[in-house]
């Protein structure tokens, strides 16, 4: 129950994250719906497409589905209020939050469910972190393989963290709240000091 | 017999379609074979994959394979005859059937089959308008969600009255040919009167 | 086990044709991993999403993703070493040979499976050419669909002549061997030769 609210927290996260990045300013509401719904679906999607799911989550249950596109209409038509109250800041808060929950709980349910250590890791960035990549793709932008800001980072280090944690037999509530509070310590440490790779970390 | 012969005049239109666009001057033989291939076939196979179906219709029956492929190399060697004779706009009209039909084939089967309304609808969608977007994806080019015009718009009017018409009880058959229509219909009065979002329904 | 062995070659092949690519420069070790491992297992991953396969191959079997990963940051730490030393035409070579063995690999383990001809040889070209695809698209750069090198032509070309070698009762691991000779000696001396497409076959 507490696991299924959060990942609605997710999912509403990841549609307003998906429908107010600065760059789809101009977009008509039908590809805001679209791109707010693939943003917040998208992942997870993706997810259950390679773990071979019997029925991808949100065909499962139809509330995924209703709470993307809903989030996503009320994204749109707050925008002006939103942007008025310099809520901006709120937004990245939201996606950070979306993404820390996300990848845990992802990693957590397919370690538990018997899933190998890296298919697990895999696939809780897979579904944190791909609905956006979907949405750029799509959007025909820059994906975050284009820029050296550390968002993926955080992501993984979290993730295998967890699984350390928990072969260390931490309790597995205790080690995902602790790697979640990390990921977004670390990504709002990250953002507001606008840290990037240094040079020996990048490509010559 | 009907829903089968209508199904591969979409793969058709939707193959030519994927040829004939404009952005695709100057491309070799095999890349605009894979083009067309994947705008016939590419949202009908993201449909397949999302539904979990147990073997993707090309696969299931080779027709549609073959179809599109043929297609597409019948419309590269014809392009001369089609530009000489100005015959760009029956690839609109191509492309507005095969978007209307497909669509409401889609819903029809799937929520005939049991599928929620939703998902049929969306899985609709999905087939009627991916292929042109993963088309677009592979050639780098701008997608849908990148202008203002109206392209799913009317697909996705379309798709939800068949589902209010089949709740009112009127005949399935009546009711698929009226959305088709309207699709159709709508679609073309927007591209001749080249009708755009008004503003109020762009994302400030 | 051979063929084990050349799957793995493959992968390795792939994972560092992904990482080395002249326009990667500047990407974070994070992004390379990740593209990396893309490029080596996309390809398959596709292939098996589209055969609606139980178990995704990296997942069934764990070498696979530990190759691709390993040999991914290899490539990253060695990148100065192999620019210094005139190693670039090495990589053309590795992804030649990559894309040799994956296709007529996938191509004949497909049609001894079974699988219908078109099925088998689109399976091959897919494994081979889309990990490719994928990398380029998640780095936001233009695919093999928007020029006219003869990439795919010879990989194409020598999976429709593996199908008709062994209709003609050619022993398998003689014709798959022919085969693989036939697409890297093509592509070699295509690349050699700077060999395009002939006008009239490219759209007008």
């Amino acid at each position: 129950m507490l696991v299924y609210s959060l990942e609605m927290i997710c999912i509403i996260a990841f549609a307003l994250s998906g429908v107010l990045v600065e760059s789809n300013r101009g977009k008509d509401i039908v590809s805001i719906m679209m791109l707010g719904w693939i943003t917040a679906l998208g992942g997870g999607t993706l997810r259950d497409l390679i773990l071979s799911v019997d029925m991808i989550f949100w065909i499962r249950d139809p509330s995924y589905f209703w709470t993307a596109l809903s989030s996503a209409i009320i994204g749109f038509f707050s925008i002006t209020h939103i942007r008025k109250n310099s809520l901006n800041k709120l937004i990245i808060m939201f996606d950070t939050i979306g993404v820390s929950l996300f990848s845990i709980l992802v990693t957590q349910q397919l370690y538990s469910a018997g899933y190998a250590a890296y298919v697990s890791v895999s696939m809780g960035i897979v579904t944190a972190i791909f609905g956006g990549v979907l949405r750029d793709i799509l959007a025909h932008r820059q994906t975050l393989f284009n820029n050296t800001e550390l968002y993926a980072s955080p992501v993984i280090l979290g993730c295998c963290l967890y699984i350390l944690l928990v072969h260390l037999q931490v309790n597995i509530t205790l080690a995902a709240l602790t790697c979640m509070v990390l990921i977004v310590s670390m990504r709002l440490y990250i953002v507001v000091k606008q840290i990037r790779f240094p040079a020996f970390l990048l490509l010559k």
